[in-house]
C-alpha cells in the first residue's frame, strides 16, 4: 500500500489525487484495470473521434469529485467521517465495475435481462470478500442503504458525482463544449437539508445549466443518429453470431466470448457458476472488436456486411423522425437488400432496422434536485426555477427511426 | 498603413488578425482608443474581480468573428466581396464606439434622453469624414440599410457577431463557465436562406445552448444584485452631484465632465456644438473614479457616503423579490437613514432606493433566430426546438429590489 | 465526395475543417480508418491514462495545421496554389499512414529492419493508384522532392506540421500542461526566405519554448521510465511468441498477426506479395491486445508473465540512472528469476533486461531552424537566442536502464 | 466576518477559496480594496490589450495557492498548524499592498528612494495597529523571519506562491500560451529538507519548464519593447511635472499626487507624518491616467506630447539591442526633436532618450530552487538538470535601447 497520495494526470481536471492506500489497490486490482480497455462512450468515437476515454478515467475521475464533495460538506459543518469518507469514495468508484463492453449497446445481449448494476454488485461482493468485509460500508453506501443518505445520494442521484464527471469527460473528449458544467461550482454549493443534499440558492443557474447541458448532450452526442446507428448495428452483429453459432457454424471468438455466445447466461447463473464472472471480466473493446475484424471475411454476408460497417466505418444510413416510420418503406427497402445481398427476408431485418429512442432530461420523479433558500425553505428546481423550462424539460421527448445500407440507395 | 496583418494577443481567442490596413488605422484613432479606458461590464468588477475587460477587446473580438463569419458564409458559396468584409468588419469594430463609461448606469444620467446608438453614428460620421467618405457603405450596415440583408443581421440580430462576442468574453473575464456559448461551432453552421441569416438544423442545441446561456449570464452576472446595487449608486452620485451644481456649490470634476453635469445636453447639441463631442470623447472609467474617490471628501453627507461605497467597496445591501417591495419598509428605512445620516427627507430617497429589472433571453419579435432544415424549411428555433422551453423562455421576468446602506440595520 | 467542407469535432483545436472532397475520400479509406485503432503514444496509457488518443486523430490534427500554415504563408504573399495546397495537406494526412500498431515498441520486431514511412510510402503509391496517379504532388511532396521546398519542409523538418500537431496533442491528452507549445503563434510567424521556411524575429521565445517543451514531453512522457519498461515488455512478448511458434508450439493469434509471427517480412516481401500489405493493413491495438489477453493462460511462464504484466498492469520495475547498470546486479536478478519462475538461463534474459537510451531535444544537423530578422538576416536558433541554451541542449543525454519483474524483489 | 468561506470567481483557477474569516475582513479594508485599482502589469496593456488584471486579483490568487501549498505539504506529514496557515495566507495576501500605481515605472519618481516591500511594511504595522498584534506571525513570515523557515520560503524565495501566481495569471491574461507553468502540479511536489523547501524528484521538468516560461515571460512581455518605451515616457511625464511645479507653474492634479510632486517623500517621513500614508493609499492608475488626460492640453509641449503617448497610444519608436546606442544617433535624433517641437536642448532629453535594461531568468545566488532526489540527495536544479541549459541561463542579458517620437523620422 502506497504511503502517500496517488496522482493521477486528467485531462479534465489537470490533476486527480487519490488519497487513500486502501483505493489504490482496489484500482490496481484486474476487476478494475479492465476498465481501461472499455470505453465510457462505446461507438461514439466513429463520429467524435476524440471519445476515446474509458469507464477507468471516468471512475477515477467521479472518485476525486467525491472527495471534493465530501471536503465542501464537511468546510459547512457536515460531520462526515475518514471512514465514511473513504467508503464513499470507494462505493463512487466502483460503481460502474460491472460495465462490459459497448455495454450501451450490448448490455441486453450478451447477457440476458442482466444490467450492468447487478453485475457491478457481483464484482463487488467479490471484492469484499478478498478484503475481508472491509468494503461492507462502502457496499451499503452502493446499494443506497447507507443511514447517512446524503453519500448516497453522491454515488446515486439527480446530481450524483457518476453525473458530475461523466458530462464533463464527455463533454472534454468529444469536443463539444457546449456541454461544459461548472461542477466545480456545483460541488461547491452543495449542501445539506434534513440529510438530503440540496443546492444553495446562489446555485440555480448553474443547476439549470447542468440539466441543459445534460440534454444537449443526450440529443448531441449520446443519442446522435449516426451512433445510434452504429450499436443498433453491432447489437445485430453478436444477435446474427449467436443465431450462426446456434445453427452450428463454427465462428471465431476468444474462449470467453464464444461461452456468453453459446450460452443464454442468466443473473443466478454467475452464483452458480464461480467461472463465468471470470470470463465476464475478460471481455472488453478490443477482443469484441477483433472478433468483429475476422467476421469481416465471414462467409455469412449479413454479419460480414455488419462488422464491416463498424471496422471501417461503413455505416448504415439512419433517418431519424418525430413520427412512426412508414411501413411501406421498411418493405420497399428490405426487399432491396434481399435482392443486392441475396439474402432471405428474415435476414434482410438485420439489414433494415428501425426502432424509437428516447429521453427526458430531468426526471420528475423522486430523487429531485432541490434548492435551499437563504430562508430555508427548500424547492425543487423545476418550481424554484424563475421559468417554467424546466419543468417542460421533464417531458420525455421520443424519436423513430430507420436504418439501412446506403447500397440500397 | 501597415503592411501586412496586424495581430493581437487575446486571452478569449488565442490571436486575432485584422485583415484590413483601413481597420488598423481606426483601432489607432483616438475615438477608438478610448475604448480601452472603458470597461465593458461597468461596475460588475466589484463582484467578479476579473471583469475589468474592455469594450476595445469586444470590439476587436467582434470585428475577429465577423472575418470568421464571412469566411464561413464565403465558403458555402455566399459572395460576400472584398469590400463588403471589409465594410462589415469596420462596422461591427465601430457598432459600440458610442459607449461612455459606465454606460449600462449613466447612459441617461450624463446624456439626457440619448442612447450608445445615437452617439455611435455621430462617431461614425464624423471619421466618415475624416475618411473622405470611405466608410460610407460601413455606415449603412451599421444602420441596417444596407442591401445584402444578411451583412446587418451579422452586425445586429440576435445572433450577430456582437453577441457572440461579449457572451463569450464575459463568461471567460468573470470566470463563470457556465455562460460558455459555442460560438465557433455557431460561426461554421451559419448559412443563408432568402438573404436572411439562419443555422443549420445540426446548430439546434447550439442555439439551445446560446439562449440559455444567455439568460444565465443575464441572472447570474449582468443582473446580479450586488452589481445592480452598485450601479443604481453610481446614478445617484451623478444625479446628487447635478443637484448640487445646481444650488451653486463647487465640485471637483474634470472639464469635459463638468459640462455634462452642468448642461442638460441633447442629441441635438451634438450636431450644433462641436465642442460637445470632443468632450463626450474624453470621458472614461478613469476620470468619473478619479472625481468619486475626490468626492469621497465632499462635505455633502450623500455624495461622500455614495462615493466611498463604490470606490471602497462598501456598497448597499439589496433585497431583490418577485413582488413588490413594501412600502412600510421603505419608509421605516428612510427614517432610520435620515436620522443615522442627519439627513433631510428628500435626500434620504438616494440612500434608500427601490426600483424593478426585467429580462427576456429570447425576444420572439422579429429578428428571430431561424434553422434551416435539410429539407429547405426554414422554422424559428422556438417552434424548431423539440420542447417548448425556448418559447417559454421568451416571458420577460421582472424582479423588484430595494436598496440601503448596511449601517441602518 | 462531400460538396461542403466537412468538420470534426476535435478537442485539440476546437474544430477540424476538411476542405477538400478528395481529403475527405482518403479520410474514409479503410486504411487510414484503421489508424482509428492505432494509439499515438502505443503503451503510454499506461502511465497517462488519458493518452488514448489515435494516429487517425493526429493525422486529421496535422492536416488541419497544414491548411492553417498556408494560408498564413499566403497571406503574406507566398503563391501556394489550390493544388499545391490539396497535395500538401494529403501528404501530411497520409505522412504516418504506415504505423503500425505500438509502433514505437513494435516497429523492428513484427517486421524486420522496415520502418514506418517506408511502409507509409508503399500505402501511398497503393492510393495513388487506386485514384489514377491523382496523388502524384502529393507523393512529391512526401518525398521530400517536391520543386517548391517549404511544402516539404511543412511535411518533414524541424518545425513541421507533424510535430507542432503531436506535441499539441499529446500534451493535451496526457494531461501534461508544460508541453504546451504556442502552434498558432508559430504557425502565424512562418515565412519563407529563399524557398525555405523560416521564423519571423519576433517568433524567437516562441520556437526557444517549442524546443523546450519537446525536451520536456520527451523525458516526461516518451521516455517514461514506466512506459520504457512496457514497451520493452512487449518486445519481448513478441520475440517470445515468434520463438515458440519457431519451436512448433501453437499460440492463439489472428491470421494476419500470425503470418508476421511466423515469417521474417522484408521490405522488398510487400512488392513481391500483395497479401502481405493487406495483412499489415489489419494489424492494429486491438488484435494485438487481444492475442496478449489469450496468451496470460499460456502454458509458457515467460510469455504468460510477460502478457499478464501488460494486460493486468503489473509492470516491470525499472531503474534509470546516467551511468552503465552493474553487470553483477543483472546477473543478481537473473538467477534470482531464474528459481523464482522455474526457467532456464536464457529464458531469464526476457523477464531481467538493460538497455540504453537516448534523446537530443534540437538537432543541430540540417534541416535548422531559422529565424528571420527584421533586417533581412537569417540566424538559427541555436544562434539567434540570447543565450547559449538552445546550442547546450543539442547535445544528446544517455541514460541507462535495468527491468525486472517486482516479484523478485 | 462571515460565518463560511468566501468564493472568488477567477478566471484563472476557477475558484478561489478565502477559508478564514480574518483574511476576509483584511481583503474588506480599503487598503487592500485600492489594489483593485492597481493595475498588475501598469502599461503593458497598451501592447497586450487582456492585460488589465490587478494586484487585487494577483494578491488573492497567490493567497489561495499558499493554502495548497500548505495542504500539499501537510499531505506529507509537515505539520502546519491552523494559525501558521492562517498567518501565512495573510503574508502572502498583503506582501505587495505597498504597490504604487504603474510601479514598474513610477516606484523610485513618485516616492524617491523607497521601494514597494517597504511601504508593504508600512501598511502591514499599520493593520497590526488595527488588529490589536494579530497580525504579528504574518508580519515575522513576511519579513522572512519566522521559525519556520518554509512559511517564509513560501512567501518569499525563487518559487514563492507570488511567482507561481504572477506567472500564471500574466501568462493568463496577455494571451501568451508559452507562460503557462504547471503550477498545479510544483505545488503538488513540493516537499521539505532540513526546514527547507524542496521539489520531488520527479518535478525537475516542471522546474525547468518554470525557469524557461519565467525567462520567455520576461523578453516576451514584461520587458517587451513597446512597454519599456511606454514606461519611460510615463517616468519623463512625471520628471516634467515634478519640474514645471518647480518652476512655479501650476498643474492639474489630485491633491495626493500634488503632494508627492511638490515634496521629495523619503522612508522615514511616511513615520513622522501620518498624512503621507493616507496620501499614499489614494494613488491609483486612475488618478494617474485622468492627469495625464488634463496634461494632453498643456501648454507645456513636452509634458502635453508624452502625455498624449500615453493616453492616445501614440508611443515612441524604440531600437533595442546588444550593443550601445551609437552617441551620434542621439544627437542627431535630439536635434531635430529641437527643430520639430521648437524646444530647448535639456527639453530635448525628455523626448530622445536612451538606457539599459537587464534580466536574468534563474538567479543562481541563494536561494536556490533544490530537488529532492528519492535516495534523500538535494540538488541545485541548475546540476540536477540533465543539462547545463539552466546554469547557463543564470548569465544576465544586457540590452540597450534607444526612444524617440516617430514624428522626426
Amino acid at each position: 500500500m502506497p504511503d502517500k497520495p496517488i496522482i493521477f494526470n486528467d485531462p479534465v481536471y489537470g490533476f486527480v489525487k487519490i488519497p487513500f492506500g486502501r483505493v489504490f489497490e482496489l484500482i490496481d486490482h484486474r476487476y478494475f484495470q479492465r476498465l481501461r480497455r472499455i470505453k465510457q462512450l462505446g461507438l461514439t468515437y466513429l463520429v467524435f473521434p476524440g471519445a476515446l476515454h474509458t469507464r477507468f478515467q471516468h471512475a477515477i475521475g467521479a472518485a476525486h469529485l467525491m472527495g471534493e464533495a465530501i471536503e465542501s460538506l464537511n468546510s459547512k459543518g457536515e460531520g462526515i467521517t475518514q471512514e465514511e469518507s473513504e467508503a464513499a469514495i470507494i462505493a463512487i468508484l466502483l460503481h460502474d465495475i460491472g460495465h462490459g463492453p459497448f455495454s450501451h449497446a450490448l448490455e441486453s445481449t450478451l447477457v440476458r435481462n442482466v444490467n450492468h448494476e447487478e453485475i457491478s454488485t457481483l464484482f463487488i461482493k467479490e471484492l469484499n470478500e478478498i478484503y475481508s468485509g472491509e468494503l461492507e460500508m462502502a457496499m451499503s453506501i452502493f446499494k443506497g442503504k447507507y443511514s447517512k443518505k446524503i453519500l448516497n445520494q453522491l454515488v446515486c442521484g439527480q446530481l450524483d458525482m457518476d453525473r458530475l464527471d461523466y458530462l464533463s469527460r464527455d463533454s472534454f473528449f468529444t469536443g463539444v463544449p457546449e456541454g461544459t458544467i461548472g461542477s466545480e461550482r456545483i460541488i461547491k454549493l452543495l449542501a445539506t437539508h434534513n440529510d438530503e443534499l440540496v443546492v444553495e440558492e446562489k446555485g440555480i443557474y448553474s443547476i439549470e445549466n447542468f440539466i441543459i447541458s445534460r440534454r444537449l448532450m443526450y440529443w448531441g452526442v449520446y443519442l446522435h443518429k449516426t451512433v445510434t446507428s452504429a450499436e443498433n448495428m453491432l447489437v445485430n452483429i453478436f444477435k446474427r453470431a449467436r443465431e450462426l453459432i446456434k445453427n452450428g457454424e463454427k465462428i471465431f471468438a476468444t474462449e470467453a466470448l464464444l461461452y456468453f455466445l453459446q450460452n443464454e447466461v442468466k443473473l443466478s447463473d454467475f452464483s452458480d457458476n464461480k467461472l463465468i464472472i471470470n470470463y465476464y471480466a475478460s471481455l472488453d473493446d478490443y477482443n469484441i472488436l477483433t472478433c468483429l475484424q475476422e467476421w469481416m471475411n465471414s462467409s455469412d454476408v449479413v454479419l460480414s456486411r455488419l462488422s464491416t460497417g463498424i471496422v471501417e466505418r461503413q455505416l448504415f444510413k439512419i433517418t431519424m423522425q418525430k413520427d412512426p416510420i412508414d411501413q411501406d418503406l421498411i418493405s420497399d427497402y428490405r426487399e432491396k437488400v434481399i435482392s443486392k445481398f441475396n439474402i432471405s427476408e428474415k435476414e434482410a431485418e438485420y439489414l433494415v432496422f428501425n426502432d424509437t429512442t428516447e429521453n427526458s432530461a430531468y426526471d420528475p420523479i423522486e430523487p429531485k434536485i432541490n434548492i435551499l433558500f437563504k430562508n430555508g425553505n427548500v424547492v425543487d428546481i423545476a418550481e424554484a426555477s424563475d421559468q417554467l423550462n424546466i419543468s417542460v424539460l421533464s417531458k420525455p421527448v421520443k424519436k423513430y427511426y430507420l436504418c439501412y445500407p446506403k447500397e440500397i440507395l
